[in-house]
């Protein structure tokens, strides 16, 4: 990548998915897998999730031109029980492993009340969001999640044995907005470390642990030790449960057997997500719908807000805000990421 | 209650059992319901979770004799699509509600392969780990939540519109140790600021806020206040998505139209409940499973504890190793709660 300094740019929607989906067609993916996998990597370029967004074409790229992740994959969907599908993604990039497994549990779904759908076989399949946005405004409530490469010590303990994984959860609004949520369960991400260390700030010692997996306020020990989970045990319980969902019952690797991207881009990482779709439609009109979910995002920023100057919010709302603007006025995307995308593509 | 000191005592399960079940007739229930509930909670005293097992008589009993609770229910059971139920409780003991709907999405589940039961009409239905032992002892994984009387703010807000929602996750051993979580929303319970009151000690200001909704390290503010949830905005999110499919996904109340069991014990609370189970017969062998189950938990309690005094667990650990002792040693049971359920039972 380049080392010159990073500048923003707007480009609209439609000129970015045209050239993203060149620039990974370079990379020898099918047309429908392209459209999968852009369509969820701009819609998180749309929320403002950059760091999700097209910006991985970086790692994704690098892995797929040395056969790390399997550019013509031959994935395979099995109904192991009337509302229960299992995915193997054969090695595919992540976003077309998780389209996939998406399509066939909202398909159950819309037929059974609920689904899941297991994946193994996959890799790094975005943010959550733009999955449980698809689930939504086709009137799915969704609970899904993936496992992740090891950055978390297990509570008390002192090496990296499961991944900060994330989960999400979404409930439509048939009428209004969405309630999105996609958490990962460390308390901040370590991008937020690495600022601290290039402001020379120390950290609040919730953050991490240095290597021996004490709790730090050294930035620099912490980007050597291991991310601390939300609420301590309770955040380490979590973002176990999610691995034991989405890796082990879907028959992907767990804990230490994911590979890292990192250390091992030309093997298969083995990633698992699991995929909870239950129509709402069943449960009763859009218009009974609509309304409860109107108050209850009423009541909640009703709350006078301690500062007066950050009104309460309610979980989708920032990155719905986003999008809804950004579909209108064109996407920030950062240059640098323009740029590789455009080499890809030749242009 | 008596102002008598408190002691411990142990008593046998069956012992125990017979006694709860003498009280909670006394109070008018059927035997069939009075089995569920006394199975429920006290299988949360041999979890050693004492302040959702038996001693629950204590209000329960208070709103069963005033008709807070219905003695007498009439609990439907509806099935809206092939893998959806919806119950409606009645205003029956929560547990009683909480068995039926768990029994209900099972049957479904070993059907379909995974279902969903969403509960309304119902009340404090205990701790959740007893449903998911129950769940896993029958090979199915579980997501169970519940929502609960007002007790966090909005985050940034400043007053109480939310629960201490808690979720429950269980994955079945077929051959060794479940791994249960049951946890809240919040950094600690409240009852963990009352202990720091009596002691004088001051708090981190991470657990609540005043009344203001600013975090606080005065634990006699704190208690007037709002209790914080873990990771902030991120605790704050899981408790909304616990109550969204728990309470307005259910058709129960939700929010604020939870109404207090304390403030108004005579009224029904119209708590809901979401059970989602999945068969993992479905997934592969029993053998299969464990291998892995076990291979997961031995990777996470191999980590070198960063306390050499305290060894990594997994959640359920600490619960399912006292239910084991318990069950043969006897349950440690206050006798003020031992007391109380002699005086329901007339002995």
């Amino acid at each position: 990548m380049s080392n010159n300094k990073n500048t923003n740019v707007i480009i609209s929607e439609t000129e970015l998915q045209a050239l993203g989906k060149r620039a990974f067609k370079s990379l020898g993916l099918s047309d429908k897998d392209v459209d999968d996998l852009v369509h969820i990597l701009v819609t998180a370029d749309l929320f403002g999730l950059s760091t999700h967004g097209l910006s991985r074409i970086e790692s994704y790229g690098d892995r797929l031109k040395i056969n790390g992740i399997n550019p013509r994959p031959n994935i395979t969907v099995e109904q192991v029980a009337p509302a229960m599908i299992k995915v193997d993604g054969d090695n595919a990039v992540g976003p077309v492993v998780g389209m996939r497994t998406l399509e066939a549990a909202m398909e159950a779904a819309g037929q059974f009340g609920i689904a899941v759908a297991f994946a193994r076989g996959s890799n790094h399949f975005g943010p959550i969001s733009p999955y449980s946005l698809i689930a939504a405004d086709k009137g799915f409530a969704s609970i899904i999640g993936s496992n992740a490469t090891t950055t978390i010590a297990p509570w008390g303990g002192s090496d990296a044995r499961l991944g900060n994984s994330p989960l999400g959860f979404g409930v439509p609004n048939p009428e209004g907005q969405h309630f999105l949520l996609d958490m990962a369960m460390s308390v901040v991400a370590r991008a937020k470390i690495r600022n601290a260390l290039k402001r020379g700030e120390v950290i609040p010692n919730t953050w991490g642990t240095d290597a021996k997996g004490n709790p730090t306020t050294d930035p620099k020990a912490a980007l050597d030790g291991f991310l601390l989970p939300i609420g301590g045990h309770k955040g380490y319980g979590l973002a176990l449960m999610v691995d034991l969902f989405a890796g082990l019952l879907s028959n992907a690797g767990y804990l230490t057997h994911i590979k890292s991207w990192q250390d091992a881009p030309d093997e298969p990482q083995n990633l698992g997500h699991f995929f909870i779709l239950i129509d709402t439609k069943r449960l009763g009109s859009s218009k009974w719908l609509s309304e409860r979910m109107m108050d209850f995002a009423n009541i909640l920023t009703d709350s006078p807000p301690a500062d007066p100057s950050k009104p309460v919010i309610v979980p989708g709302m920032i990155e719905l805000a986003k999008l809804e603007r950004q579909r209108k006025d064109g996407i920030e995307m950062s240059s640098e990421t323009l740029d590789l995308l455009r080499e890809y593509a030749g242009d």
